[in-house]
């Protein structure tokens, strides 16, 4: 662990973002990643998790695709905040995802902080942080360097993808790039695009962030100061979006904090408001300024549609793939209304596909959280794939 | 007019607060608004606008409510920004709130930066604008502060009081603590309480405000800088919430702004970016961020229920006066189940009162738009009103 929250500081992030406590791989000048932006982009390094065993036949390798701020520590301590893994309640031994018979897989996104290549990993021709010279990325570009991942772990075919959210873009992503290495997807809260809402609110974070005399034209590192207000507020907001105004009103109400009366001030008087303050605190200890601009903006340009003739459908047509499309009614961000298009387009294309509307009050962040009927799906859907891919121990 | 909105500044903005385009009145020592807060505020001073005429009996007025972002400037150029007033569909000759029948009034609420008492009014112990020794106010304060308006004008009792959100919040607020000087009242887009989540949104933009290095702690004026980053983005965020997804969705879409391809920067790529980014601008020109916290505040802190043992219709018990409750199926803000609790609560308390839940996917902002079935309403329910009050025209 390199530091606690309180004393986590640029350069534990910068070190983090070069040499992580994860696995890499790092390619070389003459193996580049071709960025949908038009560049090569050389040295890439991939930071990576890996949890179970890769049986003989290769066949067992679920592929964890992370969210947003996610990252690679799926079921590990993470080493930055020292809190569990984000998806323990999903992965692990017995686990839906079990570790015991599927090898996991999962890999922080191109444009992230923990490990990655991204705005914060060190530009070799000035030895210095990328910030804003690392070219922006898509969430084609990510599943791209993840394709790359595979290869080199020698993984021709993955037996399942999943992912919630911006990981839900990437299981989709992945169907259509590579349908021959996709046994079985299921994408979790997704959508086929960015809606015009989701844009705005991403628009507002990174508004937010380019707002902190802080953040210095994203060139913080080498200025020794910290957007630590402008992406604090970025993810108060963001963080709204990924609850329900009912779990809001469950978890808090009006409730207020450690008193009975309104301070009358401008106090966090409200338990909503503290519980607000301390989601931007803590997310600022752990992320990169800069990170947060690329991926929102990844999220923003994705757009399965556009390169398929604007036919969603067209990019699943004659896939192999198996999926399971699974969304939240409680959800605003990912409506289920997004993942039913997704359902839809599968139809359309002739794709073997179940859909699961799970009923909860949770929000987006339901995919995170305690949610046994998700926990159940996950797994009956890859019991079924399992026993038509032939895995031993196939119930 | 003071200045186009490319030159407005902060002295500009500290004249009219102090020294409004509009007519004022003092209240002296000897007349002090007593304050939620347990102050007795003086001098205080109240900016408002009138359209149409008084009758005779000073039966026809009808008080207008501001909402957070709103002033008295209902249906006359703004004197800061040259626009057309905020309620131009709604009220004048012929309109639903009628100038040739009513007498229209509207008052910069407390706490405002348009010419009544607020942060940026200057505070007569120092000379200097009050900033965050200003006390905290709320929607009764405002209330109280319209009734001694009101007195000043020598007017009794109002024919209708009506206005959306925020000023919504203070039609139940008049009805509840004046009920003998409300006739008929119409609140629209409003709620009894403010919800978890809208008290989240407003901590985010306060947040915004207050992490801008230009805030200076609230006194911004004294040090000659101006938080138009923070309240900009505070705008941004809170203009995505008066919205809905689906009238973004039809406004904006994913179409890009002045390009056909994306340009992978954090350029405007996209309309929504490019009108939410002018959102944010404009509004900096016309607002004081101080005035933004403490109304955000105001709203924050109202629930009806609190003042009366917990129970909302205890807020109406008796009430001779007759509501019309409308409400938008697309606003997600204060969503169309805030109002039915309204009518529930009148109906508990035995109440008259009609409602309107109106089709449409323009979202909150719905009650400033234009929008013919809640036209109809107003109109319908006015008439009615004027016809049982005996007002002369009546039809």
């Amino acid at each position: 662990m390199v530091g606690t929250a309180a004393t986590i500081d640029l350069a534990d992030r910068r070190r983090e973002a070069d040499q992580p406590h994860s696995l890499t791989v790092r390619f070389g000048m003459s193996n580049p990643l071709r960025l949908d932006a038009g560049v090569d982009f050389a040295p890439m390094q991939i930071a990576y998790q890996t949890y179970g065993t890769l049986n003989p036949e290769r066949s067992n390798a679920i592929l964890v695709c992370h969210a947003l701020t996610g990252d690679q520590h799926v079921v590990n301590t993470h080493p930055v905040t020292g809190k569990p893994g984000w998806w323990e309640t999903m992965v692990g031994p017995g686990r839906p995802i079990d570790t015991e018979r599927y090898f996991v897989i999962c890999a922080n996104v191109v444009g992230g902080c923990m490990g990655s290549s991204g705005p914060a990993s060190t530009n070799p021709a000035t030895g210095m942080p990328w910030g804003l010279d690392f070219p922006v990325i898509t969430v084609r570009d990510m599943v791209r360097a993840q394709a790359m991942l595979l290869d080199h772990l020698g993984i021709e075919s993955l037996f399942a993808v999943t992912g919630g959210s911006m990981g839900g873009m990437q299981v989709l992503q992945w169907a259509a790039s590579y349908p021959q290495r996709v046994f079985a997807a299921l994408p979790i809260a997704g959508a086929t695009r960015h809606s015009a809402q989701n844009i705005a609110f991403h628009e507002v974070g990174r508004q937010a962030v380019m707002a902190d005399p802080d953040w210095r034209a994203g060139r913080y590192f080498a200025e020794g100061t910290n957007p630590r207000r402008g992406l604090a507020v970025a993810r108060m907001a963001a963080h709204i979006t990924y609850l329900s105004d009912a779990a809001l009103h469950r978890k808090f109400g009006r409730r207020f904090q450690d008193r009975d009366n309104p301070t009358f001030s401008f106090d966090a008087d409200f338990q909503v408001e503290s519980y607000l303050r301390h989601q931007g605190i803590t997310f600022v200890e752990r992320f990169d300024a800069n990170s947060y601009l690329y991926l929102t903006r990844a999220m923003d340009y994705f757009d399965l549609a556009a390169d398929y003739e604007g036919v969603v459908a067209n990019a699943f047509r004659g896939a192999p793939t198996r999926f399971c499309v699974i969304s939240f009614t409680s959800d605003w961000l990912f409506p289920t209304a997004e993942s039913r298009a997704i359902v839809h387009a599968l139809n359309a294309a002739g794709a073997r596909v179940s859909f699961a509307e799970i009923t909860t009050d949770k929000g987006h962040d339901a995919f995170l959280l305690d949610e046994p009927e998700l926990f159940a799906i996950v797994r009956g859907f890859l019991d079924g794939a399992a026993k038509a891919r032939g895995l031993r121990g196939s119930r």
